[in-house]
């Protein structure tokens, strides 16, 4: 099934706003979601509104808390989110840290406790978009605790995600990427659909290797490998762990608290105008990514991309072709409407199936 | 064969002194080599003693340039190397950016065309002594390109290494890491010791996968695969293409330059008692370590470790027992010294052997 990328913003606002979310706030999550799926970005996309609604009626997603500023040193800057929806909180505090690269030079902006932050690429490239190089670290409490350290059984950090962006003459380049093998949501995508996980990214409860996605949810429950699985998984549980540091410790959390929800959310940016490279950041910057175009593709009809420009082509592809849904994620929309007693007429008919 | 630290240190110091190399860099170098071996690093330890003298005689490695500010923004420095001795370029700008951290919260250091740079980790962990949070990009120009990108079989980036220190109660935990799926002075000593690479980190010319570690020095080349290899690898080559931005693209460089020598190296540093979690970061830092090291290992008798631990055990071991040196590596410093007209009176004997 399919559905137009105007349609299911549509929808996903008529739905927060039942839930009193404010109409900009539910603007910004319904974009951030469809977005991401028109990305092919599926895990982060509209298969979590049932996610995101249940928040809200759980109260773990706040949709009047304030975001407030609990520090500011002009460069550093530190919010409180008081679980804000996590693309709200997202896009302030890429707002505040694209203005503060930009007086002062680099800015270090931490988001705590925000709701689920969404695909923090979206971020990196608002802040690319001003001419500010951009990193993003993203972490998760306890229950997201899906990664193991090397020659344990043991979840101890969550996919922990890094994105970044940087502006070229030809547009920005993103980046987005779990530091583990693969992202929890992806597993529960292959679960859902009843696929098996690739080789090498994930033990079971046991410690052995398996690609039954479903033993992620056991009791006791199965991880994932740090990226770079088994040989290399020392790197991605380094950079996981970094993220931890960058994204929790800084913010004053504590590794073991259970009462934490949601992500917290640091970014690291750089003025390019500010750095030796001004003013020709731009123009080296599109000079390396024509440097990777040229390399030989191993197949003939291959083409070799940067990081984001698949996203973007898989992008101008749905926003053609509309947005597949798979049906666990619709029948969670179509439920909670239904709960809500909002209609969904826009996709009754057949055309859309 | 096995030759006591400080007996090789010394030996590095009279060969590099023989080359007029000042003593404190004379030094620097050695005490960076040595430390590196002693870590268990080999890749970055004494095998790259004859590639340094090499590079002094090549002219390569200027032992008398000076290391100068070009950019000074209080908070973003940036200093031009002018080929001047890795190591020692790199102390100068890990000292000078653990110095901004301290006093404006944040730093940014850029240092351009040193030597080869050597183990990146050295840097952020004499950093992460001073209570400063520190990440070091590391890359190279062409001649260093052995990771081709997903889907390509030419070689785009070098193994470009990202480190990371953080101060905790318990001392800083230090990582340091290339994000090709091995170092390349790691396949070298492969070929040099005629042992195979792993699965899924090479492909050949023809962009076949292989475990030829001799593979990577045909003409035309083989190619190293980003960390991630054939199913991850676009995280690992977005990862190398963020530092080629950090440390070549900010710094100026025009990433197709044939005249680039050397290494470039940034660093970007937090004060954590400038954060929010300030002054508890190294109180929850050291409960982050312990919340690791109490994850269930898989093998009853292992052992869950954080980055850097395995270096300091094998640094004890190593430090009673001497840092293990090929024969390769030995009959390169053998060669060298000799042509020198420096004695090597201290290994001469059995007990050595």
């Amino acid at each position: 099934m399919r559905i137009a990328a105007p349609e299911l913003e549509a929808i996903t606002v008529r739905l927060l706003q039942t839930w009193r979310v404010p109409v900009d706030a539910a603007r910004t999550v319904a974009n951030h979601l469809v977005e991401s799926s028109l990305a092919g970005v599926d895990s982060h996309g509209i298969m979590r509104l049932p996610q995101y609604l249940d928040a809200i009626e759980a109260g773990e997603i706040d949709v009047d808390a304030p975001i407030s500023p609990v520090l500011d040193r002009g460069s550093i800057v530190a919010f409180e989110a008081y679980h804000a929806f996590g693309p709200v909180a997202g896009m302030v505090a890429a707002q505040v840290a694209a203005e503060r690269a930009q007086s002062h030079g680099l800015s270090l902006v931490v988001m705590a406790h925000a709701g689920h932050a969404g695909r923090i690429g979206a971020y990196t490239g608002a802040i690319a978009e001003q001419g500010v190089l951009a990193l993003a670290f993203c972490n998760s409490p306890v229950y997201g605790h899906f990664i193991a350290p090397p020659g344990s059984r043991t979840g101890r950090l969550a996919t922990n995600p890094i994105a970044y962006g940087f502006p070229t003459l030809e547009g920005p380049v993103v980046a987005d990427f779990a530091t583990g093998s693969m992202p929890e949501g992806v597993i529960r995508l292959l679960r859902d659909r009843g696929n098996p996980a690739p080789p090498d990214m994930m033990l079971d409860a046991r410690g052995e290797p398996t690609t039954d996605a479903g033993s992620l949810y056991t009791d006791p429950p199965g991880v994932i490998l740090p990226l770079g699985g088994s040989r290399n998984g020392h790197k991605g549980f380094a950079l996981g762990l970094l993220v931890e540091v960058l994204a929790g410790t800084l913010a004053g959390d504590k590794i073991t608290d259970p009462n934490l929800r949601g992500n917290n959310l640091t970014f690291i940016c750089i003025d390019v105008r500010a750095t030796p490279a001004a003013p020709h950041f731009q123009e080296l910057a599109a000079e390396l990514v024509a440097y990777v175009h040229a390399a030989a593709p191993i197949r003939e009809d291959g083409r070799v991309m940067v990081p984001g420009e698949k996203e973007q082509r898989t992008r101008a592809e749905r926003l053609r072709s509309g947005i597949p849904i798979d049906s666990f994620t619709w029948e969670g929309i179509v439920s909670r409407a239904a709960r809500l007693g909002v209609p969904l007429p826009f996709v009754a008919d057949e055309e859309h199936q």
